[in-house]
Parts: structure tokens; sequence; C-alpha cells
């Protein structure tokens, strides 16, 4: 699967939508058994949830827009398949998420990628899910310090602190990505399959729990004129930076 | 505890009964204040459950061996003893769990012997006590991959990811052990035991409370007929590599 | 702030409560945003709990002074301001959880300063919440073991633990802790609040539910003769070794 939305890979609704639907079709295809994802975009894997979709829209869009966001987490965490992330570029915020969503992560060893949850950066809040899978990957203190703090984190430390596994030259990412699909296909799927529930059922059945209470929030939470205006100041600052 | 069981320790029913009465008039012993578990068998510290017990057999003696590999665990995990596991020699799934259920792991450093919960790679699923024990050790991250994948980790990988606290060259792992021992027993036995207590409570309290579902869902699991197949052509490979 | 309370720094009830109430203050100055911790005594963070305050008392001594020790830790672990432990010199048990309870912890590079949950040593356990903050910060596998031997680590093992986040020569502690402040007051409040509580919040949760009940265990336990008996062995010791 390659993400091919320039100029960076923004999780627009529209992206998001296309993003679940193709990730259903490969799950109900019993030919399917494991999917590679990465970018066609250069230097960017994904920008993360798209700021426009979050500033001045209705409250009606806001919800549908998390839905999908919710829909998205919940087939890839939860998914039967393999799922490797092969990390061709940047990779902020919801863009982190996938990877981090993924069983296994490969990043481009280019120290100018950078990767992570900042949304603090933005005066914004990772949800609790964000967090959940944030911290199941890399444990509990480091998960608090790189949300408080916002971090991204160039590859090199993102392998240290074990938000990636491993590192390798762009231009080996998807032989590499292919050789790590082959190894986790080699296994029986069922039992995979029931061991990988096992260990993220918790996580995942939390957000299911609490799916529209989590709307609720995110509703209360952008519709505030402090997190509009903060949101507006960002989009500003991205505009003057490209041109 | 030297574990004498040639060819390979494997926990049958009947060794895992021993094990547990063994590990009972210890534990009431008030003179006995530590065990330290070790091999007798060359190169094999303990080859896990016994695959003929899982084979073939009636549904009673499905449970009832499940009951004991349940028991020997919560005798083992819970333990008020200081207990330190003296890896001696490879130590997959259920032997890994034995290792995993002491206070501290000494392995022999020897790359040809590895050690991991690697029943993915049979086909089956390591239980939630199994995935609990394993987590407690060495964390969410490291354990998901390991799992999913049925990894035996060579001795020195084992020790990089804190599956084992140390490696010492085999001839004095013993020696090792008993230092290890004596350092644990310097401390007051009462408050090291609430303490050890307080960590492991939750873990073992999960399967008191879910037990006889625990040793339902292993009856159906392992009585179906495509289980029994895997187990079977398991036995039939390690048979053929034998001879 | 600077704890200076000769010889040693020890958390007496009277220390407790005016640090309690300096933290208060300072939550409610708006002016205030980050507050870094550290001594004003040679070599000694602070040497934990007063044990004179668990020895030989009243009954209702014990509840009052286990009150505002709980009191303390709900006020600095739940601080909604920057908290950033500056630690210039030892700093067992309730020391260490006074710096395991702030944001980041810069240690000084002296191998002759360490810190540790000792509790196990004295023949007491850590409460629960002294457990969970430890675990949230240093894992389960790490945390088992250091409390089981009442370990007091050296700062360059503390740091390979993750137990302190960096060390620095002691004449640049204070430099450094500006800096890290500097770092994390860069970061919008509202936002990096949000995102400490969400990280907090269960383990907070967890005393505040069990607080009266926590209260009773400590009466029951410190009252106990045995426990009464080895505070006094262990006061005797210190002031043997203060003569």
């Amino acid at each position: 699967m390659k993400f091919k939305s320039p100029p960076v890979n923004s999780l627009s609704l529209e992206f998001l939508t296309e993003f679940s639907i193709g990730l259903e079709k490969l799950e109900n295809n019993r030919a399917c058994r494991g999917v590679i994802i990465t970018s066609a975009v250069p230097k960017i894997f994904s920008s993360g949830l798209d700021i426009t979709e979050m500033c001045g829209k209705s409250v009606e869009h806001y919800g549908e827009f998390w839905r999908a966001v919710q829909e998205m987490w919940l087939r890839l965490y939860g998914s039967n398949m393999v799922t490797v992330a092969a990390v061709n570029g940047s990779s902020p915020a919801g863009g982190c998420l996938i990877a981090l969503s993924c069983d296994y992560r490969i990043m481009a060893e280019n120290p100018k990628f950078s990767i992570g949850l900042n949304e603090a950066q933005l005066g914004i809040v990772a949800p609790f899910w964000f967090k959940d899978t944030f911290v199941n990957v890399v444990g509990h203190r480091i998960a608090e310090r790189s949300l408080q703090l916002g971090s991204l984190h160039p590859a090199p430390e993102a392998q240290r602190l074990g938000l990636v596994d491993e590192l390798v030259p762009e231009e080996k990412l998807m032989e590499k990505a292919a050789a790590v699909m082959a190894q986790w296909l080699a296994l029986p799927d069922h039992a995979r399959q029931l061991t990988k529930t096992m260990m993220r059922k918790a996580v995942l059945d939390r957000l299911v729990a609490h799916r529209e209470e989590d709307i609720k929030n995110f509703i209360t939470f952008v519709s505030k004129e402090s997190i509009q205006k903060s949101l507006r100041m960002y989009m500003e600052m991205l505009k003057k930076r490209k041109s």
C-alpha cells in the first residue's frame, strides 16, 4: 500500500475513508496475508491528521472526521494481516500513529526524517488511544516525556527509543520490508493472529467502549476558540514556511 | 532443584505433579528460604510442555494436564522463596515459562542455547498468563514481537532483550547462582516476600479468577482436528530430527 | 525549591507539611509554571521518611504522618507545573520517591551518590503507590528486582536503569536543570498539562480511591512490635555510623 496524496499525505476525511476501505478489502481477501505501508511522496511518510478538517468546520464535520480517524486505527491496529511500516520520510502525529499500529517499523536511515506524536507542540493533546498505542511500543517513561514535549525524534533517536525497530539506507527500505514480511508470513496465520489479538485486545476494547465519548470530547475540544486559534496560527506558519 | 527427566526434561503430567509437590514441600519447610532451579540433562534446561500429553488423549486427560500446568506456575510465580533459574541449556515454551517465573535468571553463555515462548511456531498460542509473565519481564513491545514470531532467542540475544539477567560461562553457572542466592537471602524475608507479592499479585489473581475458563479454552483448542494435526506433524519432525 | 533541613533533609511531618503548602502556593501562583527541586544540604538530596516519626509514637501520630506523606505525593506527582529534580546528593526511599514524581531527573555524576527505594533493606515494604510511580519510570522488571533487593543504585547505574534521565558534573547541575526547564516551558501549558494528567491519572486515582485503607495498613504495619524493633535497630546503626 502506497500513500499518494501530495503534497504531504495528510490524513483528510477522504484519505482516511479510502484507507479504511482499502484495509477492509485486503482483510477480506484470503489471498492477502500481509501489507507493507509506505509513501509515494518523497521525504514524507504522512504528515498526520489534516488540520483543515479541524478548522472552521461544523460540529457534524468534526464528528464525522474523528469517527474516520478511529475507524482507520481500529482496522489497522486490529488487523489480522501482518502489517509492516516502511517509513520513507517524516512521520509526525497521525503519521506516527499509523507506523506505531503496524507489527514492525523500518525507517530510512536519514537523520532529516523524524517521527513522533508532536500534538503538544500544536497546543492539542493526543487522545488516550494514541497514548496507549505509544506506551505499548516504547513503555510508559519514554511515552510520558515524548508526549509532554511533543517530540519529533530524528530516525537514529527513534530507533534508540524503540519507536522504530530498524533503520536501513533509503534505497534498501522496500527490499528489507519484503524480507521482514516473508519472515512474519512464515508463521502459521491462525496462531499468529490469535497471539496478536491477545496482545492488542485490551487497548482496542478501550476505544470501542468509549468511542462515542471520545468523539464528543474531540468535538468539544476542537470547537474551543483557543484551539481554533492555535490551529489557525499553525496553518499560517506552515504556509509561510512553504513560500 | 535439578530437573532430571531425560531425554529433554519435557513437562509431562507426572513431571509437573512432582515439581509442584516438591515446591510445596520446600515452601512449607521453614529452613528453606530459596531454591535454585537447573537441569541435570546436558544441553537442555527443559523442552517445555510434553506434547504427547496433548495429542490423541481424552478430554479429561487434557483438563487434568492443563490444571497441573497452572498449578506449577501458580506455585512457582507466587513462591515466597527466592527462586533463581540457572539455565544450563535450551529452554523453549514451558521451559522458558519456568525461567521467567523465577526471581532471577542466569544463563550459560553458549549461543547454541536458546530460550523463548515459541508456541506460535507450533501453530498454538501461549495462554494469557504465559504472556503476562513474559510482559512483566521484557515489556509489551518485545513480548508482542517475540510471541507473534514464536522466537527462540540465542543466549546473547536473550540477555540483550532482558529475557535473562546475566550470562556466565557454563562451568561457573552454579557458583554464580549461589552468589546471587546469597545476595537475595541477605534481605529480611518478610519485607522481600510482601514486595514480591505486591509486584506479582495482579497477574497471579488473573489466572486464579479465570482458571476453569482457561482449562475449558485449552481443551476446546487442543481438541480441534487442525491443532491435533499440527502437533502430530511437529512430533514426527522431532522424531526424524532425532534419527 | 531548595530542601534545607540539616543534617539529611529527612521527611518529618513538619517538613512534609511545609513542602505540600509550598507546592500548593506555587501551583496557585499563575506566574509560576515550573519548579526545580534540589537540596541545600551537601551530599544529600533527601534521606527519605523520618524514621523517628514512625517509632514509638501514637497510632494517631502514625495516621497523621502517613496522610502527610500521601498529600505530598499527590501534589507533586499530580502537579500542573513542570517539575525537575536536580538530585545533588544521595536519595534513598522517600527521597527517591520525590525525584521519581518529577517530570525529569538530573543527577550529579558522582558514583558516591546513590538513589533507590531501599525500604526492603529496613525490613519494611514500599507502599503500592511508591511501586506504581517506580514502575512508570523504569518498567516492571527493573522495579521488581530493585524493590525486592531494596537496592540503592550509584548514579551511573541509576542512569543505565532509567531511574534518572541524565548525569552532569555537580557544578553544572543547576545550569542544566534551568536549561531543561526552559525546554519544557517552551510548550503550551494547557496541552502539556492535559498530557501529563492523561499519563498519571490512573496511578493517582488508585491512591485517592484507597487512601484511608492505605493509612490503616500503614498504622497496622508500623505498630507491629517486629517492625518497631527493626526500625529501632536501624536508627541505632545510623547513630553509631555517625559517631
